[in-house]
């Protein structure tokens, strides 16, 4: 294999195609992995100033083993997000909670000479994850990273709970899906009315349109009140509208990206013994176990795809900054 | 019985004695206490401005029992604390959180014609807690809210966790003792060193002193990164500083009363997985396990007595208010 492909943020903001250098051999356990789909996340939109390689929910092909290689084999299908590697040996990564090892490699943060918007990409087989059967590389993509966020955050619900999705965008319209398939009571929060049927469609038993400034819309019969609210919007929401719809003890999980403060009403917050729970991406037990729900429920992200050249890419990010992708743009290997 | 006394706020803020009336029989499981000592909390200075009875850390003695009355005697000694009835059918109630009935009692809220600054009360057998032997009444009191308070934060703690404790006052001091009892290593953080020897003595392993702006001060060894931190301060903290020295995954407990907004870096809330979570008093099932872990530890609070006459309530409330109560302030029957 000659030097790969790859897409890199640029100062005008256009990801360009360059190449990046393979190594002579492969050590420990890493694996050659020959991208055939990738998603484009809003994290990415951050990134496409900077000198790095884009994307971070990449699919693709096992090419080549190094010589630690344990169960991963040539022809596999893989994929990775948000994170590629950790120390093995802090107290995080000993517990299973790797997304807190201080030296763990996030993107953005390290690996910065390869990603998912390229032509392949070398990472340590014990950071890649097995595609289930019954699902296809373009709709594995966008699960690498919205699919294993949300999972997060409905990882320790129960079947019992009302569960709010804030937001249908790319994260919003998968945490429909799996909080629907695991037997919650779904309500959907959205600026305006445009999305109902598709939510609806999605699994959603409530849709809410929220008013500026104005909380909630009138709806039909008792008020359902949330015991856990993911926050899939890419700006905070009205916290003040917010905290009145949910349930005593409720969970609240913000997960947009934010430079600023989170600034929420303090003595609402305790009144109601709310919590708020900061989440960045899964661990990787969390993001098989996605894969396999996915699977077995049949949940795939509803997307639209874009070839994986510099047009292709140019084209998604723009539609995605506009928010007018329907609901995750996939770039498709050539 | 007659009538019995009272302590209620006033518009210029010194408390005055009165007289409640008591009802002519008692109904369901209503128990007369007399009262034999109270705690002064922070909360009773929010009100000492109301038209109401103030205090809400009440210890005294059983003296009648109401017809449906089935485990107190004539003669037990009892405390109640914020909470002194709930609905008992919601679904909080009936799961065991009834902190989170919409129909609670909570001081402040409900039944301003009693509290524990007075001679008598009358409250539900269910919303009294028996207080164990080799706990004394004047040191019984001020753990039905101080150390309920503090207790709920650490109820799920795991003795290997290191517990910040920020602040060294009625509700800090109480923290530190259980703790420590509970196997935990202890951090105080306070904004000088004035209590550092008195903070070591109740069992805290390290005591760092926050420089304003600055976060912490330099301490020799490696940093202990703290898993859990109770803030029982009066007022919130510089959030800025707080943050960086907690771990990952760490859970903050806000206990401060403020009317503001919480304002907390948001990116560092999402990269450090950080859990903020609201409360407000304890459920029963807390407080008295509260009061047995103190018995069997020999856990009490510092005291500083004071009379329950004006006086007496009007220097301890002054005391309070400059900070200088070393560290719970407690009114005694005469």
């Amino acid at each position: 294999m000659p030097d790969f492909t790859v897409f890199k943020g640029a100062k005008d903001g256009s990801p360009f195609k360059t190449t990046t250098s393979k190594p002579d051999g492969l050590t420990g356990d890493q694996v050659v992995v020959r991208v055939t789909a990738s998603g484009v996340c809003g994290t990415d939109l951050h990134y496409k100033h900077a000198d790095m390689v884009l994307g971070h929910e990449g699919v693709g092909v096992v090419e080549e083993l190094g010589p630690d290689v344990k169960y991963l084999k040539k022809g596999d299908r893989v994929g990775w997000g948000y994170e590629t590697n950790s120390c093995g040996h802090c107290a995080a990564c000993v517990s299973g909670q790797e997304m807190s090892c201080p030296e763990r490699s996030l993107y953005g943060f390290a690996n910065h000479d390869q990603g998912s918007f390229s032509s392949h990409a070398i990472w340590r087989e014990a950071f890649l994850h097995p595609i289930p059967d019954g699902i296809n590389d373009e709709h594995a993509a966008p699960l690498q990273c919205a699919g294993a966020t949300v999972f997060t955050a409905l990882y320790d619900v129960k079947p019992t709970e009302t569960v709010g999705i804030l937001g249908v965008g790319g994260l919003g319209h998968l945490a429909i899906q799996f909080a629907a398939k695991m037997g919650c009571r779904v309500v959907v929060l959205s600026g305006s009315d445009r999305k109902r049927e598709q939510a609806k469609a999605l699994g959603a038993h409530r849709f809410i349109v929220l008013n500026k400034g104005k909380g909630k819309a009138p709806e039909e019969g008792e008020p359902w009140l949330l015991s856990r609210l993911l926050v899939t919007t890419s700006a905070q929401p009205d916290w003040e509208a917010i905290i009145p719809m949910m349930a005593p003890q409720g969970r609240i999980w913000p997960l947009s990206v934010d430079a600023g403060n989170l600034v929420i009403p303090y003595m609402s917050l305790l009144a109601g013994a709310i919590r708020i729970q900061g989440s960045l991406g899964s661990t990787r037990t969390v993001h098989r176990d996605m894969l396999a729900f996915a699977a077995r429920h049949g949940i795939n992200p509803v997307i639209e795809k874009f070839p994986m050249t510099e047009d292709g890419i140019k084209e998604a990010m723009e539609k995605l900054e506009k928010g007018d992708v329907h609901y995750r743009a996939v770039l498709v290997a050539q």
